[in-house]
């Protein structure tokens, strides 16, 4: 195990200042750059900007992001703390209201806030103990879930994959990339094709790059050419994580997956989404009841060929940023504890929720 | 009727020169470019970069392509002569080998030459007569389509588009998005999602011009989104071209109309393709049997977000340019001579081909 360049990790607490340092994901793979974090707003800045993305990420990076101003904040009594925090945790869930993970992660920390009879001192020792545990604990999971995921993988398969769900999308290792690694570190030879994942291009920016660092064989494809790859018959599996599943199955997940999701189970390729239980909201019925968060039109048309611009003056463009796949195109998730299959409502009680 | 920018056509003849002037798209919409091709050996090369595409407009150029190496060349037989445009024609064809009209415009020339007793003088001037003939005829084709493929579109209709099957894909008016140019100019609301159409961009460089010639409301989208529109209820039908249809009605068009074509399918919403009779091969049974042209990587990885490289150095990619939409997925076929619905086997009877 352990971090894919150098040793470091996709955000990190730094303990000498109080500061959270993130990989600034938006300028990837033309640089490594860092962001420095020092307050709630600033983290809730870096979510809404997608200098950090990944569902489990972003329930690291609320975590910590409460943290911060638990950490650096001057407060005279445990109420008033609670009070500042409350509107840090509001911020933060408002910058990407469907991602699931990151209101459990900062609902994670507002409990231990919560529950407290502590002094502001101590209190503040234990919101980091917390938000460090969160984190710890999302290297542990994605372990599990790489090890989980991989048993689904054959020696030989080609693998389609959606968007980025590898150690740039968590702290460490991943969710379904995370899987794919892990089969192909442990001897299974493995092809992906990496969806581009328009707009905002994480399969050709994030995915690529970090085949590229685990020598895994890949090709990218544009997102609408999974179908003529489906139907050729050479894909064995979809691979794909979560950003909130619903307690019927519905996965959402970045735009496209549902159009993929279709596509293979036109042509009979199994669709595996893989994700840590904190994904899973089982206060949401089904899909359709998650609210679509809808980003500016400038990440569909900014975009420059041959270094001019390719949309004409004036353009629109709308851009929903995820879709919700129905139970029904799903045939397994990949849990930390184990793999469910469908019908998904009735197998999920084995996860002891 | 008349062309949309000025009086200009997608492609033309130039009496006073003998030279074939056409909008040069990859310039588009940063700029209103012309090449000017002088013989087929230009012609295949434009085809090749996509200076011009587009399935109809592709046949007017290869029958132009033939004219230019017939009335530019030197002969002194009509031995000669058939034995030099017998190569013509081959380099034509191979610069694009999937599309049919192609090698539809290419044939109907070679078979001028191959049937003619003229002298060689006459015979040049028979050529350019039949060539002239082809683009004329592609208007008033394209008008037909427009004419039938509007019938098919209700007051208030939201239509997804992809890729660019409008004025600039042929000589004048176009395919689908000339049926949806007609309705619009007959009275009716209709509002397009302009897919992008990765990773040549077609449907934000070309198609979301023309809807703003035309003033057709209209927004881009990413191709992965269509999916959730559809879902969504908010859309009532899917309008594409064609590049080949196969004699039981499967369609070969731009990559992603397969994904697309399944989505809607699968939300019930009617899926049309549109295109000339020319664009029918029956010698293919089949959509599986007709060659994918498989272009350069460099589509795919070379966009710039930001002004940066999107694609980390060294990046592999794969990008076929077609697919193959099965015919239970197409609910209607638009042509000159009618609209054709499903069983098309059975159907296509009703063109008297």
């Amino acid at each position: 195990m352990g971090a894919f360049f150098g040793e470091m990790r996709t955000i990190e607490w730094i303990q000498e200042s109080n500061t959270v340092r993130m990989i600034d994901q938006r300028w990837l793979p033309a640089r490594l750059d860092y962001l420095h974090c020092k307050s709630a707003a600033e983290v809730a800045e870096a979510i809404r900007s997608m200098a950090i993305r990944g569902a489990p990420a972003l329930g690291v990076a609320g975590a910590f992001g409460i943290a911060l101003d638990a950490l650096r904040g001057e407060f005279q009594t445990i109420g008033e703390m609670n009070e500042r925090l409350q509107r840090s945790a509001d911020q933060l869930i408002r910058s990407r209201p469907t991602a699931v993970n990151l209101a459990w992660g900062v609902k994670r920390i507002m409990e231990v806030v919560g529950n407290s009879s502590l002094s502001v001192d101590k209190l503040q020792k234990r919101i980091l103990a917390e938000a460090l545990e969160i984190a710890e604990e999302d290297v542990r999971t994605n372990l599990l879930l790489a090890q989980n995921g991989a048993s689904l993988i054959d020696d030989g398969d080609t693998i389609i994959h959606h968007c980025n769900t590898g150690s740039l999308a968590v702290v460490d290792w991943g969710t379904a990339l995370g899987a794919i690694r892990f089969a192909h570190e442990h001897g299974k030879h493995v092809h992906v094709l990496v969806d581009e994942t328009r707009p905002r291009l994480q399969g050709t920016r994030l995915t690529a790059w970090e085949c590229e660092q685990y020598h895994i064989p890949y090709e990218i494809i544009t997102d609408n050419a999974a179908g003529y790859f489906l139907h050729s018959g050479k894909v064995q599996k979809v691979f794909f994580g979560a950003d909130r599943v619903a307690a019927n199955g519905d996965v959402i997940n970045k735009i496209g997956t549902y159009m993929l999701s279709l596509a293979a189970h036109a042509n009979q390729v199994p669709v595996v989404s893989v994700f840590p239980i904190s994904t899973l909201d089982l206060n949401i019925a089904c899909g359709n009841q998650v609210d679509i968060e809808q980003r500016d039109s400038e990440e569909v048309l900014g975009i420059q060929y041959q270094g001019e611009a390719v949309a004409p003056e004036g353009a629109r463009a709308l851009n929903p940023a995820f879709d919700i796949t129905p139970n029904e195109l799903i045939s397994a998730w990949v849990t930390e504890r184990g793999i469910i299959r469908p019908p998904f409502t009735k197998n999920l009680t084995s996860l002891r929720l």
